[in-house]
């Protein structure tokens, strides 16, 4: 499907060139393998991304006090700064199961490790699904010989593995992104996953959002940390589903310097944050158009604050709130519901300065309904992609978030889904 | 339908004797009134509510900062402290329309205050339905002389008034508590609506959740006005079908001192304070049940907090996480997304020294799953009242919310619902 947002991230300007063919295995140097074990009703369910060199490491978690074990073994990798390997389970969370859970997502790193010839730090851990089932590590363990023997790269390995490491995701979510200038040639590629408790609030020594990078530039651990932690924060930290943060979010970067570009001065820097902004805006996109239930993908676009800070409530509130997008599932302009939401979302409001428009029509402005085609409106809100925009007249700040409507869908797959 | 929780308010005790079947009418030297003027499809949709008396006037409103005309005058109105009628309407929420909407208030008190020989002043008004609609005021001027000569007393005038201010809601909700002690003999009578767009966050000064108190007790407005807001902390303001904050919320109480007892000592007025909490209890619950969609009662009790505060936000969170709504509605105990709602929402947690219990069965504890029967889980969460307990394990302080869960009928009456 075509999009409207495709070329448009958060307002950076990046020379990359995305492509969403491709994922880890895009960088020199990386490969990866998927397989099944067992811990999904169908399909494959664990997969493994590699470097064949040492990599810097970088990670955010979620900001959920309730963490999961891998969340909490994630951060002391990360903190170490190095990290060679990932390996990523779907089907269950492993999280809020006493030591015994702490012990199984240890013994899963343990079990890639030993193949790999790797100390099992050098080895992350990733898991989602069902929270506070016991995991059953021996089918990991099982299957990792087979995954490390099948490692590869190309673009059939990237879209396994991120077929692999889906839930109730309908499609796989990866691309990579290439930069190609004097002096500076690297790639970037990503997989990721999510599709319901999706409010990510990631930080740094801290969804169910998994996200896997991975680059071929050289970079050392705290510019790169720096790099992840800007990019996280305008791309998946506003993405929201439900509102619903979740125990086991995390997005990992590991660079391995097989390019040979290094990332060294002030203007590499700013390439290689713009190239990734770029790749996790597009990947943070694919989380929300496929968001459990949805019908269509929404941006909601907030202008005008006093803050950034203010941008982002006004934002948030209007993405979370489940009259606002209830009247996008129904196709109805309902611009009181949008202001109402962003009223009471603590962002500095002025009704009378305040302006809402649906797509290209501006549907409220000047403290009353604007006058416009209900025709028009509705056409503006019924594709599958809907962009609202709310300036509120007051300052020069900004902020866009990505959600999705709330379906009848989303209902049964929630409901239906049982402990 | 039985109430596991009718005899249950907050940690109050209260020899109020609770009515369900009347509302404003039952202190004495009050009136009410109901007609049809056209403004929903079908039934009345106008109400009045008559003091004979001068009496003293307390009201809270919404801190939606997008509000409707009749919250601003409101708020001037109680700030004077004196009020003798309150003029409400259903289908019409009069927000969001510029100066012609304040001039409609402003008629619309008109219209009742010219035939009652009031000043305007002493007249509140409060709307409530679609945004950014004009109000067609002259239906409601022609409707006035009908409302003022049909003003009566009883069970069916509570019962009419109270029908003809619902919206979305299934049921009317009245009730009326007496007390009848040496020396205090009073009575405290509501009507009350809202069943979406519920989340009051009522401040002093300040869903569409709308209730009219009135009592014939004498109480001077500042105490009224204490009295009002620590009832509404409590009730009201812990009561969320969708997180929705309204533009229209308001709680308004009208005190007219036609019983004699004067509420003057401490005693006297903590007697109050009980019996308002316990009538504010009841109609809060009453809301949630009759939730958009509702097929359950759902009482979120949180102890064992550090503070009350954060009682209040690990409650909110978990009243209002799309993910423990549809799991409810689903019957699923699923403490999972109890839990990540907590964890999420900011009060101080740690998971080990945590436990939620679903009705009588704890399902987790100590770190993880809890032993249990899942047919008594399922059972305990399959009611059409379910109580989920998080004992926080921290601290000696609580909060209870009410909510109800989120079922394919809240997707069908907000996605169908039009501008």
């Amino acid at each position: 499907m075509g999009s409207l947002f495709a070329a448009r991230g958060p307002a950076v300007s990046s020379p990359a060139r995305l492509d969403p063919q491709r994922g880890v295995t895009s960088p020199l140097g990386f490969r990866a393998a998927s397989a099944r074990c067992g811990l999904k009703s169908a399909g494959e369910d664990v997969a493994l991304i590699v470097s064949d060199a040492p990599s810097a490491a970088a990670g955010v978690f979620t900001t959920n006090q309730v963490y999961a074990h891998c969340v909490g073994r994630g951060r002391e990798v990360t903190a170490r700064g190095e990290a060679r390997a990932i390996l990523v389970n779907a089907g269950n969370a492993n999280a809020c199961n006493g030591p015994h859970g702490a012990e199984s997502d240890r013994r899963m790193a343990a079990s890639a490790a030993a193949l790999l010839g790797l100390p099992e730090e050098q080895v992350l851990t990733a898991s989602t699904g069902v929270i506070g089932h016991p995991l059953p590590v021996e089918r990991i363990e099982g299957a990792a010989p087979l995954l490390v023997s099948a490692l590869s790269t190309g673009a059939e390995a990237d879209a396994r593995a991120a077929a692999a490491i889906m839930t109730t995701d309908l499609v796989p979510k990866l691309a990579a992104v290439e930069v190609d200038q004097p002096g500076a040639r690297f790639r970037i590629g990503g997989i990721c996953k999510g599709s319901g408790m999706i409010a990510p609030r990631l930080a740094p020594p801290h969804a169910t959002m998994l996200c896997f990078l991975t680059t071929d530039a050289a970079i050392a651990p705290a510019p790169l940390r720096q790099a992840l932690v800007e990019a996280v924060r305008v791309t998946f930290n506003r993405v929201t589903v439900d509102g619903d943060t979740s125990t086991n979010d995390m997005v990992l970067l590991l660079a391995n310097g097989a390019s040979g570009t290094h990332i060294q001065s002030e203007e590499g820097f700013a390439l290689f944050g713009a190239a990734l902004t770029e790749l996790c805006a597009y990947l943070a996109r694919s989380v929300a158009r496929d968001g459990e239930g949805a019908t269509k993908l929404v941006e909601v676009h907030v202008r005008g604050a006093e803050t950034e800070e203010d941008a982002e409530r006004a934002a948030r509130a209007i993405a979370e709130s489940p009259l606002v997008k209830t009247a996008l599932f129904g196709n109805d302009p309902n611009w009181g519901r949008i202001l109402a939401a962003a009223g009471r979302s603590g962002a500095s409001l002025c009704p009378e300065t305040a302006s809402v428009a649906v797509g290209p029509v501006t549907v409220y402005a000047g403290g009353e309904r604007a006058q416009y085609s209900a025709e028009e409106a509705r056409r503006a809100i019924s594709g599958e992609e809907v962009r609202i925009t709310l300036d509120l007249g007051r300052g020069a700040s900004e902020a866009t978030f990505w959600t999705c409507d709330l379906s009848y869908d989303y209902v049964r797959i929630n409901a239906e889904y049982h402990t």
